[in-house]
C-alpha cells in the first residue's frame, strides 16, 4: 500500500486521429496539463503521415503542458484514429514502435462515443466530411456506415455537395431543373459550363466536396427545392442510421461533427428528442479508453497473481 | 485533269481512341486495307500513353495491310478520341507533331456519330463503361453527359455496379434489404462483409465497377426487385438523354457501346422504337470525318485559288 501512494499519478495522452486532423490531450488526476493539433491522422491514406501526425500533436502537447520532449515515454497513450476499423491497419499500428510509456488503440468512432458519455457506454453518431454510427452497448460493438466516399458515407457533408454536383451536371445538361443551387455551385467552383465543372471536380476528394455542403445549406435557406430534397435524403439515412443504433439500447445516444447543427431540424423529430448532448470531445473519449484499458490490465494483473 | 487523275487514290487512316483500346482502320477507296488495336486511348488518363497507343494500333494496321512502315507520311488520318472534348486536350493533341500526312482531330463521339450515320448527320447514344449522348444534327453539335464517373455516366455500366456496391453496403449494415444482387456482388467480390468490400472497391476506377454490370443483369434475372430497380432508373435517364437528343431534330439515331443490348428492353418503348441500327463502327466514322474535312479543304483552296 505504501508504495502505491509513493507512485506518481499516471500521466495520460489521448490523440483523436481523423482525416484532416490530429488532436492530443495530456491528462493527469482530473486536470487537462496541455493540447496539441496537427494533420492528418487516418493511416488508411498513409501509414508515415498518420505517424508523424501523432508524434506531432503529442509533442506541441507536452510544450503546451510545459513538460520536457523526455516526459514522452512516460505516457500512457489512448490512441483513437479513424481507419484502424481495417484488420490491417489496426495491426500495423499496433506493431509500431512507440515512443510511449505503453499504447491502447481503438477506433476514432470508439473515442467518440467514450467522449460523449464520459467514458460510459452509449451510442455516437458522426456527421462531418464523412457519417457513420457507433454503439458499445450491445453485446459486441456495433458500426454503421463508416464506408468512405464516394460509395457510402450518405448525409455526411462530402455525400451533400457531391450530390449538388451531379444535380447541378444534370441541369446543366437540359436534364433536371436549374434552380438557386445550381447558380450558386457554378459561382463557387468558378465555373460556367458542364466542362469547366467536370474538370474542377475531376479527382477531387471527399474534402473538397465537404466544402460544398455550405452551399447546399445556403440554397436550403433560399428555400430551392432541390436543396432540400438532397438534405431530406441524406437526414433520412441519418435516422435510419439512428434507429439501427437504438436497437442495441444504448443509455445515451449524441450526433456529433461539424454538419450535425445544420442536419438536427431535418432529423426525424423522435430520432432528434432522443438525443442527448456529448459530454466531452473524442480525445477525451481516448483518455477514458486509456483508463480503462489500464484499470483492466492491473485487475487482470493482480488476478494472475493471486492465483 | 489529267494530273489529278494521274494522283494515286488517298490512303486513310481511321482511329478510335477510347478509355481502355485503340482502333485503327486503315482504307482507299472503299476497301479495308487493314486494321489494327492497341491500348488506352484517352488523353486525359495519360498525354503519352495516348500518342503512343495511336501509333502502336496504325502500326499494327500498317503491318495488317501489308505496308511499309514508311508509309505513316501517306496516311490522312481521321483522329477521334475521348478526352479532347476538354479545349486543352484538344489544343495539346492537335499541336503534337504527328508522323502523318494530315491529322483531322475531334471526339471519339463525333467518329461513332459519323460511324453510325455512315457519315451523315444524326445523333448516336453511347453506354458502355461510362454513357453520353452526341448529336451533329442542330446548330451545333451538341454532347449530353460524358461527365465521367462517378459524379456523371448515369445508365452506364460503371453506373450500375456502383449503384450495386451502394446498395450492398446498405444491406451489410442492415439498412436496406439483403437479396439476390447482395450474395452474388459479395462472391463476385469474395467479400464476406463490409470492410471487406470497402477494401475490395476502395480507390477502384469504372473499369471495375463497369464489370459487375453483368452481375446486376445476372440478378435482374432472376427477378430481384433491387437489381431491377437500379436498371430501371439507368434506362430512364438514358430515355430522357435520348429525347434530349431528339430535340436536334436528327435524321437517324442509335445506341451503341457494349451495355447497350442489355438496356434496350429497359428503355421506354417510345424510345427504343426510334432507335436504328448503326451501319458501321466509330473508326469507320474517323475515316468518313477525315474524307469530310480533307473534301471541305480542298474546296476552300479551289475558292481561294479562283478568287
Amino acid at each position: 500500500m505504501m508504495q502505491q501512494a509513493l507512485e506518481p499519478a499516471p500521466l495520460f495522452l489521448g490523440i483523436d486521429g481523423g482525416g484532416s486532423k490530429t488532436r492530443a490531450i495530456i491528462y493527469q488526476q482530473d486536470k487537462i496539463l496541455g493540447t496539441g493539433v496537427s494533420g492528418p491522422g487516418n493511416p488508411y491514406h498513409g501509414f508515415e503521415q498518420s505517424i508523424d501526425s501523432v508524434i506531432s500533436a503529442t509533442q506541441k502537447a507536452l510544450i503546451d503542458a510545459e513538460l520536457s520532449p523526455n516526459t514522452i515515454s512516460q505516457l500512457v497513450a489512448g490512441v483513437g484514429l479513424a481507419g484502424v476499423n481495417l484488420p490491417h491497419l489496426y495491426d500495423r499500428v499496433s506493431n509500431w514502435q512507440h515512443p510511449f510509456k505503453v499504447m491502447y488503440l481503438t477506433t476514432d468512432l470508439h473515442i467518440a462515443c467514450l467522449g460523449s458519455h464520459q467514458g460510459q457506454d452509449g451510442a455516437v453518431i458522426i456527421t462531418g466530411t464523412g457519417s457513420c454510427g457507433f454503439s458499445d452497448s450491445g453485446d459486441k460493438p456495433l458500426v454503421v456506415g463508416a464506408h468512405g466516399f464516394p460509395h457510402g458515407d450518405k448525409g455526411s457533408g462530402a455525400w451533400l455537395g457531391f450530390s449538388a454536383v451531379e444535380h447541378v451536371l444534370l441541369a446543366m445538361d437540359g436534364l433536371a431543373d436549374a434552380t438557386v443551387l445550381t447558380e450558386k455551385v457554378s459561382e463557387v467552383l468558378g465555373c460556367r459550363n458542364d466542362l469547366e465543372l467536370v474538370t474542377a471536380i475531376s479527382g477531387q476528394k471527399s474534402g473538397f466536396f465537404a466544402k460544398l455542403a455550405r452551399t447546399v445549406f445556403d440554397a436550403v435557406d433560399e428555400g430551392d427545392q432541390v436543396a432540400i430534397n438532397i438534405v431530406k435524403d441524406g437526414a433520412a439515412y441519418i435516422s435510419e442510421l439512428a434507429r439501427k443504433l437504438w436497437q442495441t439500447n444504448p443509455g445515451r445516444m449524441s450526433i456529433i461533427g461539424g454538419l450535425s447543427p445544420r442536419l438536427m431540424p431535418w432529423l426525424d423529430k423522435e430520432v432528434a428528442q432522443r438525443l442527448s448532448a456529448p459530454l466531452a470531445p473524442p480525445e477525451m473519449g481516448a483518455i477514458f479508453f486509456a483508463q480503462e484499458q489500464m484499470a483492466a490490465n492491473q485487475k487482470s494483473a493482480k488476478m494472475t497473481a493471486e492465483a
